[in-house]
């Protein structure tokens, strides 16, 4: 491809309302262009990464066994009545009426569809397991798109929806899946996780999300130094951290701290070493108990970790902190005076304040605290749980290594759904014995045009994007010095073209007779992985320049071995 | 490919709903499934189909040097407010609001968005012409959806725009539009045909549509017999009829009719050559007429062509029949009376009535008919215009042969647009003489998802579907007799299951052991062009049977010749 048949569209303002890195240099670059809130145009350039990642993902699905299937966008009411979700789900969906008034939506997801084709096709266990999937543009109304593609409204997305006859079998196709996610992420040439994950509103057994390691990601992902293990943050068990506090070697007193209503104040008022310090966090109280609030805590230097919160019988989902009025009413003193000690109400305490001796904590008293409290001696231990977030240091609850803590970019999750959906709608294969059985299913989604934007956070610099070569949009870039002014440069810049093209090598010659200073800002911009130069004094030496993405310096390569040159490349470095 | 790694879904039942042939056997052969009116789901044999016609497309585009863009389905109201269709566009569209309340539709056509990409990345003449495409999801609410997916609400469009600094550069990408239309037309193994088009609501200076040929067509194509031209029947010229019909031999008389009211009734009772029968409808008269009424008149046997009506400056748009109250007030007389002789309203009479002696017409009053008129001797010859609809055996307007009618179906339409929308949104550029230029524009639509249909429609009989070659889900398929059985048999399937694949040949093996009935029916009815059968008697003979789906015999062929037989095949027959 030319320059003067594929026109760049880069452009030099950084548009104002671009935070991030990816979002910045789609724009910049020409990849994309913005419509309206959340919606954008893919331009020729960005296309061609687009469908680069679409193709890795398809080839490995087929690869997989799996169907490729094409199911409408708009969807009708009635599927999301039968499953419950019309109710459930929020303004994220776009509901509209057709001309007849009939209500229906534009898809974010296709679990209903599926399930009613499912129930339609499949009539016995020997049609399991079957694995339907579709690339397919979804609509979810976010209440504030940002990030370019990256968190859009419209965007493109892989679902795959798989049917069995038992949980082993679908334990299977999502240990599979899993393997076929891995290879998709390590063909596009990206650095990622695989971590475990809450399944949440989704609901179902066993659910992993695919990282894409970003310091901008929106996810935070705990995994060990020393094995496997990884898991979204929201999920990691935390495990006590005992060392050296346990033993009582202080006597409790009360304490006036008419200035001290935060942990902060406590550690540089009174010289309490924040690992010794308490939070009470008063949050409303379910049904289930006998009170309108629980009390959790955690230590001072931790974090209340809400999916872990709401796991709890004793509380209300969602979880809602109780207001100071609430507070005062039941307690009698303020949030900066809280405390386990002659607290009335129900008491969950993690499991690393389970540990600690010699704590202190508010006295239910305004103005005061305990210090030097000690679990048993001085109060009951309550109930122990795992309460809160993992931190940097914690051990890995495998037992091995101690954690570390990254940010992610979530590109793909597959969940083991069971029968949520199967069950609702009645999908119904005739077993083995001859009954009826209810399908169990999972569901496997890749955001196809974040994986893009994530490969972008991933790889850049201050110059511009640095593809992956596996979804570069060229490999290869061929500048010509003064094309229009040298009989030779033509010659030799079409022969290499021409070379470069047998040997199978995707090449973006830029005819565009312009500046060598912006040649190359554009072709850094842009991020093609390899860049040649061609110039007179170099066809007299019989040489090209050459000059990787990343590389400080460039090298000269004779002619005769460029193209060679450029293939190995190609075939060892990603 | 196997069958048990790609279950068939062919279904025995001829749906009800289903009116059409490619209808009933996409339905039947488990290419698609129905979600709720209009809207389809794409099983993965139809999705092999449906994508291949896509890839076909997308090279021809890309080979005419046309850019690949993909734009959102969503598209913002403001936009088409600008271009003013979002009032007039009925409906077919699909308008809906996001969770802000901000309106938007679902794109039955993206004339708004690519214009608002044009103004904002091209600045100069130097960067057209400059052709955009995408193959993308469109919606349209047809208030009857019918026939599958021929006329779906949800379907496949191939849409692109090109941009040109004058009217000579875009007839010029016209051009190269047409021919790659007929490119990729022909790559899918269709007989088509260009014909001339009327540029309607769309607007604009030419039109072509295409055509593929088939009984089931919705539309009338007129061609000639002995040259290119083609047209829309509602577009193509009707020339006068005038053989040995425009000399007086009769006198005028008036005549009582009490029984005549139709055409079919002076022709039976009074046996009058319906050649030499007028008939006289009256319409609604435009703003430009002092009159409310306006008569048109066309030979009996004739038919009058509404978009040619609508386009006399007389004529109220759109066109409007009289009803027996607003005739009998104005004229006097009902409907099976009238005439051009005294007539009190103004009239219009077709090329082939003007040319007309001896006719018969009403008296414009009831019971009685005017027999043997004559224009100029018995009344002034009024205006004459092209109003009826051309018929086989007409001339064909270009003087070469006679005019032949058949039915076609529309699969792509391509139109010089010109200022339309750039005028609207203020599209303009820098020309070569620095000041700002309207743009000017063509569009060209394929229909993807109903090219296979039309493709079904045109190739099929009574045992189910004969795919063209090239878009063919499968080239060959491999049937093996008693594969359970005989382990002769499933090793020489095996092995030319593998000399197929290595030859580049798509091979179906249906490895379901089923009855030979059943699968030759199922490959049958689901289209594969060419079935070889392995069974232990050929193998004893070092043979296999071969049959091509519209093949009365079937023939033996060495199983050491075979994949040259195919090949050979496919690279010869369509």
């Amino acid at each position: 491809m030319r320059t003067s048949q594929f026109p760049l569209q880069t452009i030099k303002e950084i548009p104002a309302d671009a935070e991030i890195a990816s979002h910045r240099l789609m724009l910049r670059a020409g990849l994309i262009r913005k419509l309206a809130a959340g919606l954008y145009t893919w331009l020729p350039l960005g296309l061609r990464v687009l469908r680069k990642v679409e193709r890795i993902v398809r080839e490995e699905m087929d690869r997989a066994g799996a169907l490729e299937v094409a199911m409408p966008a708009i969807q009708p009411a009635e599927l999301w009545q039968e499953s419950g979700r019309w109710e459930k789900y929020g303004p994220e969906l776009l509901r509209l009426r057709d001309r007849h008034q009939r209500d229906f939506c534009f898809g974010p997801t296709h679990e209903e569809i599926i399930t009613d084709l499912a129930r339609n096709e499949l009539k016995s266990y020997k049609q399991l397991p079957i694995n339907f999937y579709q690339i397919q543009t979804k609509f979810r109304d976010e209440i504030r798109p940002r990030f370019g593609v990256m968190r859009a409204r419209e965007f493109l997305m892989k679902d795959a929806y798989s049917f069995h006859l038992d949980d082993e079998s679908l334990a299977q196709t999502y240990q599979q899946m899993h393997t076929t996610y891995c290879r998709i992420f390590n063909r596009c040439g990206l650095d990622f996780r695989s971590v475990q994950a809450d399944t949440g509103s989704i609901g179902g057994n066993a659910s992993h999300e695919f990282h894409v390691l970003a310091a901008s990601g929106e996810d935070a992902i705990a995994f060990s130094t020393a094995s496997d293990y990884a898991a979204n943050v929201e999920l990691a068990e935390a495990m006590p951290l005992n060392t050296a506090l346990s033993t009582p070697s202080e006597l409790a007193r009360l304490i006036d701290t008419p200035n001290a209503r935060t942990i902060a104040d406590l550690v540089e008022q009174f010289e309490q070493p924040i690992t010794r310090t308490i939070k009470t966090l008063i949050v409303a109280a379910s049904d289930a108990v006998d009170a309108d609030l629980v009390a959790l805590l955690v230590r001072g230097d931790h974090e209340l970790n809400a999916v872990k919160a709401e796991k709890l019988p004793q509380v209300a989902t969602p979880l809602r902190m109780a207001t100071e009025a609430e507070i005062r009413t039941v307690i009698g003193a303020g949030p900066g005076s809280l405390g386990p000690k002659e607290l009335p109400i129900p008491c969950i305490v993690d499991r690393t304040v389970a540990v600690t001796a010699d704590f202190s904590a508010g006295a239910n008293q305004d103005g005061k605290h305990w210090f030097g409290l000690n679990w048993g001696r001085d109060l009951p231990l309550p109930e122990v749980a795992d309460l809160r977030n993992v931190i940097e240091g914690d051990p890995s609850p495998d037992g091995q290594g101690t954690l570390t803590i990254a940010r992610g970019i979530e590109v793909g999750h597959i969940f083991q759904l069971g029968r949520k959906y199967s069950a609702a709608l009645n999908a119904t294969v005739l077993g083995e014995d001859g009954r009826a059985t209810t399908l169990t299913m999972g569901c496997y989604g890749i955001g196809v045009s974040r994986v893009v934007a994530a490969a972008i956070e991933q790889h850049h610099d201050e110059r511009g994007i640095i593809w992956p070569t596996p979804i570069a949009p060229f490999a290869v870039v061929l500048i010509p010095m003064k094309l229009s002014k040298s009989y030779r440069v033509r010659e030799a810049t079409e022969q290499l073209y021409a070379n470069l093209q047998s040997a199978g090598i995707e090449v973006l010659l830029d005819d565009r007779d312009a500046r060598p200073g912006v040649m190359f800002a554009d072709m850094e911009l842009i991020g093609i992985p390899h860049r040649i130069v061609i110039g007179d004094k170099g066809i007299d030496d019989g040489q090209v320049e050459y000059k990787g993405r990343t590389d400080a310096e460039m090298q000269l390569i004779p002619f005769t071995e460029i193209v060679d040159f450029i293939r190995d490349r190609l075939n060892t470095v990603v």
